[in-house]
């Protein structure tokens, strides 16, 4: 561990290098958000003016759709038109599945050769939660240090996942042919979010029963803006398709900054973020002191014995709150 | 709608009225629960005491590996040796999947039928969240009416649904064959929970590989507990193999009551579910007034322009609610 040299501890440069670019200053100040760190709060608060000028595109989908080598290649796309990307990936975390995610960041590290590309990935943090809010922080960050285009990609259909991806401007959900009767594996909480479908693998069999089912349950569903949601095919590892995608991304892109309806989404966001982040705040302020996160440990035991119900433990830590 | 009768309102008898195991009044608690009703908190209060009889089994996997279907058998499999099952399924509500969630919901009522099976579905809420906590107190409730076996079946592999199937007393993953190389599909935070695994569809062409792969990362894996995850194959839709999973979940009840690390296992879910009861009651407490959620929305407008951040957003929530 390097000591911290007098121009890294000084805020107002951590913000100067963050907007004139730095990746290594970017790096430092996701890790701030993601730690919660005591400055995070007046860092982002610099930060977030700057933001909202890249193109935010979430990308989802059901575990093994390939959603990592679509994201690599649309990273191509963009670096050949001399775009800045960054990609922020959220790993649920996982002891068990270091084997899985550390082959994800070998790959990834190919990209991260070229300095147009920032990689970063996010993990679950503990019970505190904060993943969501970390998350959202970091793509504001890569926003404001000039990136054009800012992917997140998230695994599983989790409502953490979902709020993410729906916090992005554009959101694409990622298919596979031969899901069968499972492309309601994509149903929960994912379809009505997405703005693109793609489906990839599809020189894969059952390409088109997929592309059928997909635009029966599209012709159901009646967005309120209008938008009716393109289908774009790709075979991501053969870098197929990736075009059809990026002209799909600015299509919405267009539509979506021109109608009302994207000022409601950006309504829903803010209040969305709002909302998570002082969930967050509240509950650190309740247990900031010692004597608060005692209380927490022999309350916990007391329940887990279960001589006592979760909702007075809860009544008792808000109680000593506003006591003390 | 009904008016209440003096019966139906008062609460020492429908927790009378719970305790006797009488269906209607678990439905009715649950749904006290699910919609944070101003006397949930006295509910449960008066629940908790009276649940820890009955054994929890969460049940979670990818989509489309058959959950459902596995639950149903399972629950036929206890009702003929005549214990009562409640099963409360998390639906991630999406109007867009409405087809879906019905065709869950009409499979459901053959089983709904019977008198010793109690069903229901909990649907994400908005983004005041809730989901996990409500999910967890309908669990309490069965487990409060006698119900000997409650189980939770969750979709999906998010921080949430994660949480709900940690807090059963025994956790299931459910794996389906040919997952190929996406058998990481299931990898996302769940491995690590699962103490049983059961490959369903296993008449499928691919058991024996899933079957393989499987053992490989379990080897890699090293529980504190010592307990080593059984690999169960069913064809639910046959019925087969579903005593094969009764077994394994009798076994790991047995180890996981009679080890020191079942109440350390106690103490985190106590702990869990202190926290996000805590994290719900602090922020209705702080936007429970009318001007408070005036002010969310002006701040809303405000961060959506991108006028404010939402750090100092919150500060500001947080302020007014001290001075108020």
């Amino acid at each position: 561990m390097k000591p911290e040299t007098d121009h890294e501890s000084n805020s107002a440069s951590l913000i100067s290098r963050i907007i004139s670019g730095d990746p290594r200053a970017v790096a430092r100040a996701i890790s701030k958000v993601e730690d919660s760190s005591h400055d995070a709060a007046a860092l982002m608060k610099e930060v977030f003016p700057h933001s909202g000028k890249g193109l935010v595109i979430g990308i989802t989908g059901a575990p093994g759709a390939g959603k990592s080598s679509l994201v690599d290649k649309l990273a191509l796309f963009y670096r050949a038109r001399k775009e800045r990307v960054g990609i922020v990936a959220v790993d649920p975390s996982s002891p068990f599945s270091g084997g899985a995610i550390l082959g994800d960041r070998i790959r990834m590290q190919a990209l991260g050769l070229d300095k147009g590309v920032f990689i970063r990935s996010m993990a679950t943090r503990g019970n505190l939660g904060g993943l969501a809010r970390a998350t959202v922080d970091a793509v504001s960050i890569l926003d404001a240090a000039g990136y054009e285009k800012v992917v997140v990609e998230t695994v599983g259909v989790g409502q953490d996942e979902v709020e993410i991806v729906k916090a992005a401007d554009v959101c694409v959900v990622v298919l596979v042919p031969g899901m069968g009767d499972d492309i309601q594996a994509i149903k929960a909480g994912i379809m009505e979010i997405a703005d693109i479908f793609v489906i990839n693998k599809a020189d894969r069999e059952g390409v088109y029963s997929t592309e059928k089912e997909l635009e029966a349950l599209l012709s159901l569903a009646h967005r309120e803006d209008g938008w009716q949601p393109p289908i774009v095919k790709t075979v991501a590892t053969e870098n197929k398709g990736i075009s059809d995608l990026a002209s799909a991304i600015e299509r919405y892109r267009d539509f979506h900054f021109s109608s009302d309806l994207g000022n409601q989404r950006r309504r829903a966001v803010a209040r969305w973020r709002i909302l998570e982040l002082l969930r967050e705040k509240l509950v650190s302020r309740t247990l900031d002191s010692e004597s608060a996160s005692e209380k927490l440990d022999s309350l916990t035991d007391e329940v887990a014995r279960r001589q006592r119900d979760p909702y007075s433990a809860v009544d008792e830590l808000m109680n000593g709150e506003r006591q003390s």
